[in-house]
């Protein structure tokens, strides 16, 4: 086997304990979360394991960070399309999120699980998850200022408090979601918050 | 001693777990709260604990049973005010919650943090938390009800639709409350939801 193939089956593997940590951690959490487990589901060797993450919280971590590709990737394909209203933009991204949640059985959003979880007594998951948090409403200003200027909002509103509301009232409908095994929280969640902030705009 | 002082001690016990417990859930989550710790802390024997629960998940359902039960003191205090409009009268209800928080550390809300660690694995604490934020927002649907009637809300809103939007906001503003240590997330749905649903009454 050469250098190269022996890269990409340690790539594979890397790729393969990310992918099933994502949904181990968001079905069980963090500290429901075992190793042995993740390497048996898996078949990875321990020593594999930790030649790729240096312990179970750098590996979560890495989790988050590839959770967040995913995301700012859907985010570049929504807020992107010039066919479509700025408002509508925002909403074609949650509406993406919650088909993606349905996908993985309805579990709710991985930054909710491990925030609620973890913050209480994790500084390195507590920045973490705010500055996750932070980033996803950061994307949505430009939407809501040229919204803003299309006069489809409030000309007073607040584009980046408008943003953080968004997500807030998402990872709350994300948590009765999550309860209920059912995006239907999530789908009511965004008619009640486009409908009453786009109401104020005309 | 008497069988009445022993009585006396034993309810005392058992308050002063579930009090610390209480704290501990908060900070730590399910999975990170250590009965040992707990013991230490409140200098318990561990007869004593599993003289008053069966097991860790029998003595956590039992600190959300109390923990709703300062709910429900929360909402019988707020909601029966003849003082207040109705819609008020709800916001004080939140209002009351944001102090609450304040006073243990803004850790944000117990059935939020419980419901994103455990109802991915425990249908136990699924269907507890479920049924403890249903409970919650039936006893809004009253002052929804007598806000629309006095022209205070729209029309066509539906009440109990209203309530439980209304606590999935707070509890996903409760999460960001939690990662920033700050009621601010919370005073600013309020004023959010506040402000976008009463305007559309009148």
């Amino acid at each position: 086997m050469g250098r190269h193939d022996e890269r990409n089956m340690s790539k594979d593997t890397r790729e393969r304990l990310l992918a099933a940590g994502l949904q181990m951690l968001l079905e069980r959490g963090y500290n429901g979360l075992g190793i042995q487990d993740l390497l048996a589901d898996t078949g990875t060797p321990k020593g594999s394991f930790y030649h790729h993450f240096a312990s179970k919280e750098a590996f979560a971590l890495q989790v988050v960070d590839r959770y967040m590709e995913e995301v700012h990737r859907g985010l570049d394909h929504t807020l992107a399309d010039p066919d479509r209203a700025p408002l509508d933009r925002v909403r074609d991204f949650f509406e993406l999120s919650a088909e993606k949640y349905r996908s993985e059985g309805n579990l709710g959003c991985l930054l909710g699980g491990l925030g609620q979880e973890l913050s209480g007594i994790n500084e390195h998951f507590r920045l973490k998850i705010d500055e996750c948090l932070s980033a996803i409403a950061e994307r949505f200003v430009a939407c809501f200022d040229e919204a803003r200027a299309r006069g489809d909002l409030n000309p007073e509103a607040d584009s980046r408090a408008l943003a953080n509301r968004l997500l807030d009232c998402w990872e709350g409908a994300a948590l009765r979601s999550r309860l209920w095994r059912s995006p239907a929280p999530l789908i009511d969640m965004l008619d009640f918050y486009f409908g009453q902030v786009a109401s104020a705009g005309r």
